[in-house]
């Protein structure tokens, strides 16, 4: 079972945007995240939601899409997020997350899979004009961007080619492909 | 339904040692992790996998366990988890593994949920001496290691009191508390 959503959870970066998502719906994935591990029970993460057109207009032009899609900008109007999550460290609480961020995050993901959702973890986010656009404390740090909607792409799973070449990639029908190392490579004793 | 396995999902420290977990069992919960989101899908995290009795003991006395609980000093004999996953950072592909085994400890741990087991996340590690007792080459780093097995004690999630306090405590009868912080501190907007 968790087996067969974590294989749906890929990283999505097209979406049907019509497809609203509610901020109640946004409060629920944010509450699998609380309830997840943190680093000495610290509890550093706060959360930044947007689930309305305005909200995300401001989002969007400060995050940087699939990098190894060089001839890509991103989702075109109409494929857009409908929602996102911004994950802040409240560095009043601690200088850093740790990796509690990769935690909520996989959390987040999985519960928004279970919800026929999708989405994709953006790190490459232009920090200090989001937080200007957002008029985010400068309190929080932000770590990363959750990008979220109902998506409206294929991603297929493939093994790594005998090049070892890691980088994903789009074939002429806009299937998204993603090699992925063995397990026997990956388990080293 | 991932709700109720993230609300399961909590950290064990004290086992039903005697229940031991196959190594077939290890290779099954890296695979969620392999399957799992990496960043620029670079998939620099390695494994080290420990389901015996000999190789538990050579892993065993380098962690250190539950720092807010100072009078005790880790699970006793017959307490101790049946296995381990070492999860490394593969240095030849990336110097930084970035959040990514975050994100693969929160699939493995609860893919052993599910199972119907438990773990910890222990990143309090003494790592040059793990490397030496299990002959790990200098390539990969250790991030933290994964305790699992069948869980022997109760954890309970609790609201944080109003002195703000989230260090979690173990009563009388050696139930173990766990402050989390309300949905409504974590979103600040």
């Amino acid at each position: 079972m968790l087996d067969e959503l974590i294989r749906r959870n890929r990283s999505y970066r097209r979406f049907h945007q019509e497809v609203s998502i509610s901020c109640e719906t946004l409060r629920e994935l944010v509450d699998l995240a609380r309830l997840s591990a943190s680093g000495a029970n610290r509890q550093p993460l706060k959360y930044f939601l947007s689930c309305d057109p305005q909200r995300n207009a401001l989002i969007f032009p400060h995050l940087a899409w699939a990098g190894y899609l060089s001839d890509w900008p991103g989702p075109v109007e109409g494929e857009r997020p409908s929602a996102y999550i911004l994950i802040l460290c409240d560095t009043q609480i601690s200088k850093s997350a740790g990796i509690d961020h990769g935690i909520a995050s996989q959390s987040i993901l999985l519960g928004a899979a279970e919800k026929g959702l999708g989405g994709c973890i953006i790190a490459s986010v232009q920090r200090d004009a989001l937080r200007q656009a957002l008029g985010i404390d400068s309190r929080y740090e932000i770590l990363h961007v959750l990008a979220l909607g109902r998506p409206k792409e294929t991603v297929i799973i493939e093994p790594v080619g005998p090049e070892g070449d890691i980088k994903y990639w789009r074939d002429a029908e806009g299937v998204h492909h993603v090699p992925k190392r063995s397990l026997d490579e990956l388990i080293i004793g």
